[in-house]
């Protein structure tokens, strides 16, 4: 550090609106961890809550010339400590950030980063219009978060991921000046794809503060069918038969730990003796997906399933998804968790899902997975008793042997959720040593100084 | 250059196997242009055909040693200049290398940059597959050119643009050093988007010798309507009413010079004296394409269309699809072509085909207009009498009051054909100095020494 700290602080308060700048310890408590709940989360110099890009550019220059890093944060829903706070560092947080606005003539949004991922649906849906990317975490992560992460979401099988739907973003580079990066057009091949990479840098490149968006007319009713599989296999040999024979809206998969915690929260009938259950939906108009929907359940019958039945009801559908929305917090009254988010090719789901019933036998770790089986992106929750060290301590080999696994089957460390911190030290080994000396390279060339997220990526 | 170039030919044919160094002058010929058939295009030293990711890595090492730039080049049927030949360059051609394989489990092809965009579609179909971007030129452009240009076409309105299917690439250096970036896989956030970077570089970061390609089931059959307009504002305006509604699987426009320079080839009964023709296509399954089709035409005539017909036939309809996808060639007749390739967000296509027709008639030159209405994104074009050097004149300054315009109405230079060596010039003034400076540094961290391309781009 080349300033001392507290000069620093005199700077940023002079600089910046009463109230921006948090440095009661107790205050920025609230602003140190994401939902990794990183232990090594340090203590920050300070917390500075912006709002407008101006005042971020003002922070990220008296902290670039102080050598102060800094870490971006939204809403701190991430899940790969992409957002955890370094010591002395600044978090910048752009949670005051929240305004949107819908243009239904050239159907795009436009969202400071703040605005939670549910206010931008909101916001469209009142236009008739829609912002497909829904992560688990919808109504509470935010857009700016969602595009440092690239976030998917239970649509993607059909609709695509974030960055399929950025068209522009302002950015505050690290020297502090402010870039627009694209904009309200569909098709701009102007130079290099600059906004597509800022997509997934996980603030490591620039602070997002302002997002372009597109959207799409509203979705058409689902039809939603429910199965449950007496084995995993049954389950896993069906996805790749629906997603050939079909597209559908939503392809989700649950297994027996998962149904079970689930189950203990809502009592909606699940069935607990299942091995796994698969949540299917199909969007298309009129009677077609009522159609693709009878297949899927012929598809899954064939495959062994022991139960199933279908709704074109919205809200008996809606439970079901919300179920499924809820694995997460309902595997997480059971343990502390580890989070993975690894994907495979589709053929190879079977092949991860059995390899890592074996990592959680062979480890003594329970792992409970929910997975966007359609894309092949799972979530393999290890479950750890938070007063078992020992076993935590198998639940961190574990965690690297799920990732390890899934790079075997040809698949990735992450699908949706970043590096973050937590998945660092496992990202050269799967990207290699070129891939990595590429990722530093552009690093390099956009924030020489390492001023963002050090730590975060690329280690 | 320091090395004799007698010496650094002697070491790419030794180095290479027989026949893949061309020095005859009269053979280099066939790869000096692209279609842009650029005055400037230089004599090269060489041009190389590589059969592999080896060979072109070969090549690179052996000419950035000489410090001699290399030119990628796919089919050759780019628009902008963009495999212009550099004097005492070498030109890399990838056309030798056409290898195509499908894998129908995980849904994606793997291509070669030599295979031919109509190639990579026909074998996908073989599996019951569709790979959608569609450039007009799909017949005669490669899938390699399609990456380094992030190609469009007319199904874009719906289906989205090429880097929404790129999956993975093989790139090779400017080191020399060969990459592979992603794979087949539909979610994966590890480390920065660096695929999507490529995508769209114009071979001025890399040489592209291999690309994973996310394929999605066959294209249901389409209905299609055809509309005349008595005037421009009433096709304009029918276009983004149209949009609002549904979501048409195509969406062009063709002005009165279009329609009847290409009534002059087809006779197929066009009215010659519309002011403008729309072909629109729906492809949702079952009845919903009839009825969105007979609500566009509904929306059509009450923006004041004297003729429309639809039909269910797809021989039909494909008969008009060919109509606007012969445009370029049909007016190509005519005379001397430049081609422009600007898009605006779609409330404003009205008053860009409005200031067209105005820059057309003071600066007397006739100015063609082909359009992919449903997504902003028009091809202008300049009919130069080839004995008119006066006229050429004014058609040069009028090529860039077309871009001038876009950008005036929010719009952008190029919204899929690239920038390459034509539009250069323009590039700045467009992204402005802080984002053309972001370009050049990620260029320069990619390639210090300019080796490839130089000239494109970036100037």
């Amino acid at each position: 550090m080349r300033t001392h700290p507290t000069h620093t602080l005199e700077l940023l308060s002079a600089s910046l609106p009463a109230g921006s700048i948090i440095t009661d310890p107790a205050a920025m408590d609230a602003y140190r961890w994401d939902r990794a709940r990183d232990s090594n989360a340090g203590i920050p110099l300070a917390v500075a809550r912006v709002t407008s890009t101006a005042e971020a550019q003002t922070v990220v220059r008296i902290a670039g010339a102080a050598g102060v890093p800094i870490v971006p944060r939204g809403a701190g829903s991430g899940l790969s400590g992409g957002s955890t706070a370094v010591a002395g560092g600044i978090v910048l947080s752009l949670d005051r950030m929240r305004d949107i606005t819908i243009d239904p003539r050239t159907r795009t949004a436009t969202a400071q980063p703040g605005a939670l991922n549910a206010e931008v649906k909101a916001a469209a849906a009142s236009h008739g219009l829609w912002y497909p990317p829904d992560p688990s975490s919808f109504e509470f992560c935010s857009i700016g978060g969602n595009v440092a992460t690239n976030a998917g979401g239970l649509c993607c099988v059909k609709y695509g991921v974030t960055t399929d739907y950025v068209l522009g973003l302002t950015v505050v580079l690290a020297d502090g000046r402010a870039v627009q990066l694209g904009g309200p057009r569909l098709k701009d091949v102007a130079g290099l794809s600059l906004t597509k990479l800022f997509v997934g840098s996980e603030g490591t490149l620039g602070i997002i503060t302002e997002v372009t968006l597109r959207l799409i007319p509203a979705q058409a009713p689902s039809v939603t069918l429910v199965a449950f599989f007496p084995a995993l296999p049954s389950a896993t040999n069906a996805v790749p038969s629906i997603t050939a024979a079909m597209r559908p809206s939503m392809l989700e998969f649950m297994d027996h730990m998962t149904i079970n915690a689930v189950e203990d929260e809502t009592r909606m009938g699940l069935d607990r003796d299942a091995a796994a259950m698969l949540v299917v939906q199909c969007d298309e108009p009129g009677a077609h997906a009522a159609e693709q929907i009878a297949h899927a359940a012929k598809i899954c019958v064939a495959s062994g399933a022991t139960e199933q039945f279908s709704t074109t009801d919205p809200d008996d559908g809606e439970a079901f998804v919300t179920a499924r929305r809820m694995a997460i917090p309902a595997v997480e009254r059971r343990g502390t968790l580890l989070l993975e988010d690894v994907g495979v090719p589709l053929p190879r789901l079977g092949d991860l899902v059995t390899g890592i019933a074996e990592i959680s036998e062979r480890a003594r770790v329970p792992i409970a997975v929910v997975a966007h089986a359609g894309d092949g992106n799972t979530h393999p929750l290890l479950v750890v008793d938070p007063n078992d060290p020992a076993q935590r301590e198998r639940a961190d080999l574990a965690f690297g042997e799920v990732m390890d696994l899934a790079t075997r089957l040809g698949g990735t460390i992450t699908g949706e959720h970043g590096v973050g911190r937590l998945k660092q030290p496992w990202l050269a080994g799967y990207l290699g040593d070129d891939v990595m000396e590429l990722n530093a390279r552009v690093k390099a060339a956009l924030d020489p100084d390492n001023l963002f997220n050090p730590g975060a990526v690329y280690g």
